[in-house]
């Protein structure tokens, strides 16, 4: 396996919960699986004042509860907290730079005086506007070779609706060169969503199933069994749109729906991606309530445990008109596809954690075997992406027995029959990808673009029409039932049993 | 479910061995499970003298040891045996129809003197000449309405080549009317062999994959880990090819092959079934050797067991020259199959009992993931007929881990999770047809014609050129490695593996 070219890896926001919530312990397994550089420094930034020594311990005392306790190697761990460093610094003040210039110089024996620099923007967006320019003044977005590769990994949300994701691009499109910039989506790096990638192209057989003759709809579920937790100050001001639908959820329907690229390359993977974003039918305004569905959950009682509504959350406005829960129709405009609905749905509080592609086939146009209780459940291919990733085709076989009954059974497959998950998950794959410089699995400036431009209109007319429903939904159940309006007649959401056993993992209501 | 209608049962050949292991614990089953009819008599027939009690006692005897121990209910059994009547008579002399006539009108008072009577012709197959033209002319085979029915089931074989198959289809025929007359092949009872029909016409997505388009090759394999056992005498003049190509083998080729019948009725689906016949690609003298493989297997150790070859098991003549083995390339000259070979196998003292189809799905016909260590296995569907009966997809996924290596995996479905098979399988199930008048997975007599015009002339060739070779392939092995042969380039056996465990179902060698 190729390893990483030794780089210097700045982390901003290295106080913050990401960082040791997930960058830090998805380094420390990448250190444990040897897929680091050989020679590596990670030096974290922030306001918070450390010195690395305090760095170092902050981190020893919080990163073990976000490690599985198998995975920790103590010799190992101590190896890899020593090659933290920190930096204290107003990442919002261009002046501060110059202590990272200075840092970044004292670091580069440690890699043998290259100038590698992979920057993690793990701050809050309001910096993102500040850090590439004041990098990029500093001189530390320029590469001049193999031992000066800059690259810079961007958290979402990458905007917050098409003018601010417009204007960010520019800031970062002039700081850097877009092969440089890792825009990271981490729901992009779980096995299951490449393996999407995997099925309909080292297979033969669903590429001739795979489109209107013979697909009838799709309906992509990605729903949570909790709340917003502590999140209330950024999901307020952001919601499901924002926060699931407009990135995770469009790029699932562009997995499922993009042509082969050419080669299984960065530029030819994601040119597919951006045709499927170019090819989203826009919904005219008259027509969005028809083709949008908007929730917000409500208090409710599960067993004897009462759960809070979204306005009784914390750091929430009893008035908040934010959408916890979307449904919606959405059709791709090509040859493949036109006429075919993608639904789409995502909530929070919602009865189970699950994320599944359910790809619905055609009806067989004939009833042969009309005389006995046929059932004419139509076959369906489900790609359970969480928990229990997993393929599963129901299909209908004869029920043992002397009549000719048709029943739907699944036929399946439990993806960790193949040896489970790496360690690290999406992060540190992620993570891994960019330090190789591979960017197939980011999104591309003309991605975020082309997906603004889809859903802008909608939130403006949230925003700007009170009077377009915000459905309550009881806490705990599958959203608000208009959501069934949008789905044309005889289409149906696929909900999957509350508790997903190993016996029956593609179990549904 | 409906009941058949009241009649008697006639069973020439009562005190053989497939009466009392097969016949009566079927007809036992099914009159535990309600699905004889009302009232019914059967009444044995046999050249052994017994008295209507000597036989329930005979009967009695040997019946519990064919009938799995928690199905015997006492009541049940001996009400059932009470139904049990017998004459002593000679099928092959005319003269003694009379005594079965007296008899037949002593017990129809006990079905409400209705004239219902099915036959079964449960004896040697060199009897078959003689009964239906004597019960013919004593008047036993006209159905005069709805309580005077008269259906007759002849076991396999059904005729020792094309010749000898007119013949009897011309008796039959004249005695009985083809409606009349239902040549039984057990293969046909089995449950996975009626789900193929459930699997293709019941499901829409495997129809568009069903062709010579998206399907490179067949293969079917049914085979034995067992010799001929005390079949010798019946088997050494039979061979293969009669007693499993020609009927089971082209069978299940005919339901893989044939078109959707216009309905779930027996005349269409039998018609479509005769079209596959029709269509299946005659072989040139010339061309015998290239596309069938023949073999006997010879003397061998299994551990340190030692195994019979088949010259020196009993009733074998030692220098016998029956084949225990075909391998055999067959091709359906029609726009869904042309030019896809169908592989079919068979053969005795193989390393597993097996009986399975094998739709090899062309590659993609572009490999995507080519920088990784593609695996470029093409996409399989494996239909398990016994043992584990069930449906396999063999199909390529991500491995997990930060490469895109690409690994067949199966998603299966196990038919006894429905369930199970339910009691007396095959033959119970085929009865109650019979006895319902349901002809559908019955052999009509132009598929009869078929078949053996196509495998005829392979029959004359071998009878006329001992200088075609039969291969010797040691006991517990795949059958001669000529066997290969006939495939074309890529295209292989599948070869189960030797102990198929619940875990892993479909693996292979």
């Amino acid at each position: 396996m190729e390893r990483p070219a030794d780089q210097i890896i700045v982390i901003f926001g290295a106080s913050g919960d990401l960082t040791k919530r997930k960058l830090l312990p998805s380094l420390y397994l990448l250190y444990k699986t040897e897929r680091t550089p050989e020679k590596f420094a990670i030096l974290g930034v922030g306001r918070t004042a450390y010195t690395d020594e305090s760095y170092r311990e902050f981190i020893n005392n919080q990163i073990r509860s976000f490690i599985r306790e198998d995975e920790i190697d103590e010799t190992l761990l101590a190896d890899f907290i020593a090659k933290l460093y920190y930096e204290t610094m107003d990442p919002s003040i261009e002046d501060e730079y110059q202590k990272l210039v200075s840092k970044l110089n004292s670091l580069t024996p440690l890699i043998d005086n290259k100038q590698n620099y992979l920057y993690y923007l793990a701050t809050p967006p309001s910096l993102y506007t500040y850090i590439p320019t004041y990098l990029n003044a500093v001189g530390l977005t320029d590469e001049q070779g193999k031992d000066a590769t800059k690259r810079v990994i961007v958290e979402k949300p990458f905007g917050y609706n098409l003018t601010s994701a417009l204007k960010l691009n520019s800031i970062f499109n002039t700081a850097f060169h877009e092969h440089q910039i890792f825009r990271i989506d981490h729901f992009l790096g779980k096995e299951t969503v490449q393996n999407i990638l995997a099925l309909r192209f080292a297979n033969g057989i669903f590429e001739p199933l795979w489109n209107r003759n013979i697909v009838v709809y799709v309906g992509i579920t990605a729903v949570e069994n909790l709340g917003i937790a502590d999140r209330g100050g950024y999901y307020d001001t952001s919601g499901a749109l924002r926060d699931m639908v407009q990135n995770h959820l469009i790029q699932l329907v562009a997995l499922t729906a993009m042509e082969p690229p050419a080669l299984f390359e960065s530029e030819s993977f994601r040119n597919e991606i951006v045709k499927i974003y170019q090819s989203l039918k826009p919904i005219p305004e008259s027509q969005v309530t028809s083709n949008v569905v908007r929730g917000q959950y409500i208090a409710s009682i599960s067993g004897k445990t009462p759960i809070k509504g979204y306005r009784e959350e914390k750091n929430i406005t009893p008035q908040s008109r934010t959408e916890t829960f979307i449904a919606m129709k959405v059709f791709i405009d090509n040859w493949r596809w036109g006429g075919v609905p993608f639904y789409i749905r995502t909530g929070k509080q919602m009865p189970t954690k699950v994320s599944e592609i359910v790809v619905h086939f055609k009806k067989t146009p004939h009833m042969l075997f009309k005389g006995s209780e046929y059932s004419s459940a139509p076959n369906r291919l489900i790609i359970r992406i969480q928990p229990n990733e997993g393929i599963a085709l129901k299909f209908g076989l004869k029920v043992p027995g002397s009549n000719f009954n048709i029943q739907q059974v699944a036929m399946d497959f439990a993806y960790d029959s193949l040896g489970g998950v790496p360690s690290g998950d999406a992060y540190a794959k992620l993570i891994e990808d960019c330090m190789l410089g591979e960017n197939t699995l980011f999104t591309r400036s003309d991605a975020v673009e082309a997906s603004w431009k889809y859903f802008d209109p909608i939130l403006k007319l949230w925003n700007a029409r009170t009077d377009i429903p915000l459905y309550g939904y009881p806490a705990g159940t599958w959203g608000p039932l208009e959501s069934n309006l949008i789905m044309e007649k005889g289409h149906t959401w696929t909900n999957p049993c509350k508790n997903l056993t190993n016996t029956d993992l593609y179990c549904e209501l």
